[in-house]
């Protein structure tokens, strides 16, 4: 057969490294799409004027483009026998993408644990992004449940890696030259700083919006993300298709630029969980909670952490979790990020 | 609150300029977007080889990019609450816009009148769209009606600007270096040239385009303009989301190709009135008449101008307004604009 | 009248030259709408740095952005009044297409032969695509059924044009500098060869891919493709708008990447048959045969002659035709091409 079928969980082996196929070459094309796409308005990476204003030589292409076209790569070998996208951890940006830049993906299996049921488990990742000269853009970890396909193979011994709870501040990295001392708050929209915002504070984003059939599949096949899920109606019972987990990351934090206009770069992922199934006609909804503040070497730049959850139409206020301690069925996404905000 | 509520009517001040935020820096992206939303064809902003044979460096971005734009950075300033976008005047187009440049926008307040409801108030501002040199690439006249948030404040007293009923020719900027002495009418795709249009000629663009909910989007949301009734099928009773007016501005343009190939550049709006709105499944076509004519101290470069006119399916042949002088129902824009067109 | 009514029958000449209008620059963002708009992945295009290892300065524009392109810069001068678009043959790609090249096209009529009805007749003409320089980097024959205006003027003396069944290998155009000695096969994201490729083989590429009314207008518009049927959905009776022959050509070729990505470059178009409709909302899967195979005299180089097929859900493994002959309902596209493919 020469189509790829997939891997199946005895396929991986502890420590085997894969290389993904299909390096990209990003333009202005796909930071217009990534407008076109979501209501991405952070001045940053809109501007190069006001990217220079901070030190950088140019916009950057947007943390989630480098991350949606680093993980896209990783779906063919990863999650295409997939039965669940169960987490992240320890994602770090390390170099900014600039249009031009080419990437390309690799993943170490750095975790193995059959479920009890001897039908499926869970394989660790620590996936890599390199651009053209070999630098890691992006790493972080994912772990996904597989099925297997031969029930009668033994269960490989049970690897679990130990995984942070949280990106320590001083793991940040921060891009070089990135200087927030003449930040511009007029022009990035948003007039409350780093010292503004409170531990515990939550900030609904008011603004929502609903999801098209072809949006969704657009920006899906932008990162060449090949899931049958998302494209083919034809692949559920139910006639449906599942909207990529990361579209909605993509559309909760464009969303976030009303309350959190300035919390500029994302540097790094430090949880992730895609609650609930979106789909089309969903109308998504995002607010978010200050987790954590730190400072940072850089001059004017401080360093927050957000929880960043979507929700669809019908959601209470700051809808999260039941008394059960189990996501609201109305709750899309709850993410856990760092970003560099003006001090 | 860290979220932008929206200016109400009693917080503009006579005389103020608002900065507006996030600059945006346009590239081959955002035109190749243009070109998958809007049937757009005219040679000038399709080939770099056709702009060289015109005298310019290389195509521009298309006139109405640049608009959409600079209007769209003032939409959380000036028309969150706007309960109706009244009309534009005295626009015009300065200096073309290239891939590459970064464009931002500010608004002077330049009339104020409440409504003698007490409820709301009309705000006329003058947008003025620059270039990363500081250029005013455009500029032009608007005016909206806004709600009051606090009914008891009293009203300011009532300025309303004196503005021109058209761009008087003599105004009008022609690009330096425009040039249309060796205009190549067939690649150009029409035969017709400026003394070919006869004042009061009607021509019906005779093509049809039928949208659809993701296509607006895609491009309001690549213009960064946030109004939530373009995006949220849950913000209206009726479910509907508006189509943004610029994009009806755009579809008709586009379709104008079909008649008037050679009305190549934009180069002042006169006045425009949205009036109807259009929704998803509407089949928009357009006409046009010619309301005037004048020549320009440029090689070959004659000016029209045009009345543009978008209708919905249903609309009669020539479709405007009804014996009550009103726009009939399957009218969903009136513009008025002078193009340049060669000799 | 201004607008363009389309050529009929009769307005053909044998010999003539039709230079189609509107040049076009191609630039990333055609290429990045071409990834959202279709599952492509072919490394070649999508690389800079995978092409600079196959012995180009950069990746070209894919294959089909070219032929899409000049094929729709023809449509308002030959296939306007077209009934029906015949078949496709001696299709060369000469030259690639890089960003930052101007396509023009240019048609000469080969062909005339009127219907026994008196109504219509076939039309055959052989188009070229010519980049800035004055290079032709694509062409092709094509022929369309077109009605007649007048039925009373008299047939014109028939010419059917000779065409070859398929191009030759020996006239088949290997891209300068193409070398593919140090191809990796890891990054391309398949491990089959040219020898892996048996005569006969056939193969099933396994995902689908349901198409939405947005995208196939979005394609069909980059492209600057006019024809009423695609857009305007009061246009046809059923009130169901006609996808672009050309879109599913895209979207069948994307999909062959499960199976086929080493088939990198498109060389030749030999023929290709729409057998029947595609419309909103079919699922789009697609299957190739081998047809022929030939070496080439470019390093690490083979060519690949492929049969693709786009069929549409219902169908069954490997459907073409009848027990009559005739196309099965379900198949939508019947595509008779060579590739390069690595020894």
């Amino acid at each position: 057969m020469k189509t790829n079928p997939g891997r199946f969980f005895e396929d991986y082996r502890l420590g085997e490294v894969i290389v993904h196929a299909v390096p990209r070459t990003l333009s202005g094309g796909e930071r217009a799409l990534y407008h076109a796409l979501y209501p991405a308005r952070h001045a940053l990476y809109s501007s190069d004027e006001f990217a220079r204003g901070c030190g950088l030589a140019a916009a950057p292409m947007d943390d989630l483009i480098a991350f949606h076209t680093v993980f896209g790569k990783t779906v063919p070998d990863i999650s295409l026998n997939a039965v669940a996208n169960l987490g992240y951890a320890e994602g770090r940006w390390r170099h900014p993408v600039w249009p031009g830049d080419t990437l390309r993906s690799q993943s170490e299996v750095i975790g193995l644990k059959e479920n009890s049921n001897g039908k499926s488990g869970v394989v660790y990742v620590r996936t890599r992004g390199l651009n053209q000269t070999g630098e890691v853009v992006l790493d972080y970890v994912r772990w996904v449940m597989v099925r297997k396909r031969n029930l009668d193979l033994p269960a490989p011994a049970p690897v679990v890696p130990e995984l942070k709870k949280s990106v320590a501040p001083g793991d940040l990295i921060v891009p070089e030259g990135l200087d927030f001392s003449n930040y511009d708050f007029a022009l990035a929209g948003e007039g409350h700083r780093w010292g503004d915002y409170a531990l515990g504070e939550k900030i609904d984003h008011v603004d929502g919006v609903t999801v098209e059939e072809a949006e969704h599949m657009l920006a899906t096949r932008l990162w060449q993300n090949t899931a049958k899920v998302h494209f083919d109606a034809t692949n559920r019972e139910d006639g449906r298709r599942l909207i990529y987990g990361g579209h909605v990351i993509s559309l909760a934090r464009a969303l976030s630029f009303n309350g959190l206009a300035n919390a500029q770069l994302i540097v790094a992922l430090n949880a992730g969980a895609h609650a609930n199934p979106c789909f089309s006609g969903d109308t998504v909804r995002a607010w978010s909670e200050v987790l954590d503040k730190a400072e940072t070497a850089a001059p004017g730049v401080g360093a927050i952490r957000l929880r960043l959850v979507a929700v669809k139409q019908g959601g209470a206020e700051f809808a999260l979790k039941g008394a059960d301690g189990k996501y609201l069925p109305e709750v899309l996404l709850d993410l856990d990020y760092w970003a560099l905000m003006p001090l």
